[in-house]
């Protein structure tokens, strides 16, 4: 068993307290610059790599978190993790998401099954029917092909699958394996299902409700306004929707329901885009072979988390670089900066999979930690940053840790030559120049115009977003949470932080309410 | 002529410092919670109101933040903005983005002309170009009336008019004044040009491009790109392509547009929403009808931002909190989070508004300021973001002060009933317990479901989301990071930290590169 301890009690954490600092800027900058660029390297699944050469960290301060993965038994929490163990203390459950796309370690049974089998099963009946679907086996009920596919849900049945959606969208054109259009309805403000209903076909529409309970307030709703508008279009819902839900939720056995896939509460909504939370919209959008690459891309991710050499597993390492950044250097949000349209929606998601895993100030034991846990995480695509709050990145009173993702080639191959260059040679040679630009800065007397560097920053590199690397990616950011909270010794698979709000908005509905309260809800005239 | 000085040296700010700290939760659940919320709210234009009752606020730190006001002359700083003085010190420039919407003051001349007139011949050559679009006398090569508009821009040229195309379009589908989608080309991702292209009918599509130097990479690519893309179509780009840009561009007298519609150097890209960068696309999708409205509502906020006393302007009020927040209480971000899904870009566009504008570390004489500056904004529509980063928010261990913004009623109008109450109900249900349980908490013996409260927030609220309260809120922001910049003592109008990636981007593509950004280009096989 592991010794679950928190962070500032680790000997090997008040050792790297001490370490000299890196000089970012002199190292990166100096003679050995380019021998950092080519060392700070670790290789990823699906021949992705992370580098690190600008990060402010030597040979000491790796060697020193180093010493830390070793005394928080990172390794070790993850074996016990994926050989399920009860991680997941305060609600007292299994953290299984990583056997929907592979098995590092024992069989896990859970409710009589063996949980890999499980998920295998699930995702084998959304692969039947969604091939069926695309054959024209199942059709509407005038006989007619579906032409697209609609997911409901909200938080992590929405933003994971949304993000690999935007993801995918452009690479599955280009590769042909294009089948329908997805939408997604999330929000319980009627203007967002509303929008999305008047800009489909509803007639050749199939929608997914996700909720692992059935009970999530703002899918129920929006579930209504689709049978609503079905019912009224003369439509049958029992036709056109689908549910990914668990076994004991009222949607598994619902007469409205053409279908239930099944997930399960060994999976929290933001590690579920490898549950058929992400695999009924991908496989109807993409195929379910696109599904399978993708969970392929995820297993291998997931074997290089469980690399022993803290310095060689790349999911450790980024772990470990951001919690020496925000415990020992101060550092308080992380910006994700993806050179990638198509990873447009990816830091939202990261957005949710980070702050609402590690955003506790209690520890696995319910006692408060005298430490800071998760940082702000925020971003948007490069280069599209660059033109809007770069600025603050660059020449701003607070440093912020970046981390870049990048790939050498364009998913469209659409390209045109302008000034003896292609726009993906220019994007690239952007985040090039971004990373020495923030860790080297720049010296100009005129202070208005000068550049402190020493801002730190990793990058994510591949050659092209296709359904392997994008898993990958995934997976590498779901570990790396993961470790972050081993380190800071929290419970990153509940989320209690989001239970008051909702038990207020009840009592508001209800009218049930007093003081400020009741003066807020009249400024809304409830 | 106000005194500029640094934060740091007035008198107000030291005693504000002084000022005792308001405890926020037992204000919120105390016998005054009710009547700080009707008490603390401050009316805004076009209807909306500023809420600030669960600030960290109290009689005393306001009226400390009164003095402060008055010492820091915001009020006469403003004065000289808008009267033509060059307060854009680095780049000696005015700052006129206010004459776009309304004349607060004297007569501004510039390059021989008065500038209210320019910016109003603008527009109402905008308008008559739009009307002549939709009345099919501006057509196509083949005689065809336009159905789609694209914008090409980047910055300042794309986030802000993409989120107020987006928070008005489905409000224009339902009044009735919906013209024409648009579309918007932004990164030099070669997959976003061609994802965009793919997507439309071309023969049928207006392109906007809207670069004030005529010089941007980006844009100038994606130029390339759409001429591109129609010589391959056969149509003549000067039948399909307008400009938005300065008088001394390239793009003001190139044969490719079809027309110029002129801006200058006096309105910064970030505050050139309501200037013929917003005003194209706004008025060629819903009609230069529209547009006005949405002027009339920022020109209204502008007046309010000129209130003499600090308690009665909402912008100023709202810039002392924050900066108070920022200096005083130490907070390192702030989260913007509009209950709206129509406002799903507005925190994007909050985002270069403000960390381009207040991301410094100088002040207006290029000295390095010894305190913090600009936060990190970040955001995501409500209640999407209850069920992602609200875990944080709640219960992590850096506090981060939030900014709601809601609305009484939806924009469609099409609602259903579940559980006794309307979406729209249960969306303003939800942000009024936010708040409560933001600021108020709730112990609870177990820590992990304990919340501590005293997390800050405010609100604007409003009827609808429509032009004037749009234009309004869009209006309200760029004055209250204006004030803040006044506070700072920096200069919220230029933007230096963005050219070494620039310069350094034009060597990597030159292949003018050694030490680790060779490495770094190496890596892109550049």
């Amino acid at each position: 068993m592991a010794d679950w301890k928190n962070l500032d009690t680790l000997a090997s954490y008040k050792k790297l307290c001490e370490v000299k600092k890196t000089d970012l800027k002199a190292e990166i900058n100096g003679e050995n610059g380019a021998k950092r660029v080519r060392e700070y390297s670790v290789p990823m699944a699906a021949g992705l790599k992370y580098n690190y050469a600008a990060k402010a960290v030597d040979d000491d301060v790796l060697s020193a978190l180093s010493d830390l993965a070793k005394e928080a038994q990172l390794k070790e929490k993850f074996e016990e993790l994926y050989n399920g163990a009860v991680i997941n203390t305060g609600e007292k459950r299994m953290v299984l998401h990583h056997l929907t796309r592979g098995q590092l370690g024992k069989d896990v049974i859970a409710d009589d099954v063996n949980k890999r089998d499980f998920y295998l099963n699930e995702v084998k009946r959304i692969e039947e029917f969604a091939n069926d679907v695309h054959s024209g086996k199942i059709v509407n009920g005038a006989g007619e092909k579906f032409t697209t596919v609609v997911q409901i849900g909200i938080g992590g049945s929405d933003l994971g699958p949304r993000a690999m959606y935007l993801a995918l969208e452009n690479w599955a054109k280009k590769n042909g394996c294009f089948k329908m259009e997805a939408k997604f309805i999330s929000n319980v403000d009627p203007d967002d299902a509303s929008a999305v209903l008047d800009s489909i076909d509803l007639a050749h529409s199939i929608f997914i409700l996700v909720s692992k309970s059935g009970t999530t307030l703002e899918t129920l709703t929006n579930q209504s306004f689709v049978i609503h508008a079905l019912k009224k279009a003369g439509l049958k819902s029992s036709n056109h929707m689908i549910a990914v839900t668990s076994k004991t939720s009222p949607l598994a056995e619902s007469a409205e329901y053409m279908r239930a896939f099944f997930m399960d509460d060994y999976i929290g909504g933001r590690y579920s885009s490898t549950s058929g939370v992400g695999g009924a919209v991908l496989s109807l959008a993409f195929g379910p072979e696109v599904f399978k690459r993708f969970l392929d891309g995820a297993g291998e991710a997931d074997k290089t988390a469980a690399i022993d050499d803290p310095l060689k597993n790349p999911a450790m390492l980024d772990a470990l670089i951001g919690v020496y950044e925000r415990n020992v250097l101060g550092y308080g949000s992380t910006a994700v900066l993806p050179y990638s349209q198509a990873l447009s929606r990816f830091p939202a998601h990261l957005q949710q999979l980070d702050m609402e895993s590690n955003g506790k100030s209690v520890n696995r034991d319910n006692e408060p930690v005298s430490y800071v846990t998760g940082p702000v995480i925020f971003g948007e695509p490069g280069t599209n940053g660059q033109h809007s709050f770069y600025q603050l990145l660059h020449q701003g009173t607070d440093i912020i840790p970046l981390q870049f993702i990048g790939f050498k080639e364009s998913q469209l191959k659409n390209d045109v030559v302008i000034e003896d260059s292609k726009s993906q040679k220019k994007l690239c040679a952007n985040v090039a120049a971004q990373i020495v630009a923030f860790a080297g800065g720049k010296d100009n007397e005129n202070k208005n115009k000068n550049f402190e560097g020493n801002r730190p920053s990793s990058i994510i590199i591949g050659d092209e977003l296709n359904p392997e690397s994008l898993g990958a990616l995934l997976s590498h950011y779901e570990n790396k949470v993961m470790f972050q909270g081993f380190l800071w010794n929290v419970n990153s698979f509940d989320q209690e932080g989001v239970q008051l709000g909702n038990v207020l908005a009840k009592r508001v509905l209800a009218h049930d309410t007093e003081g400020a309260l009741t003066e807020y809800a009249k400024l809304f005239e409830i």
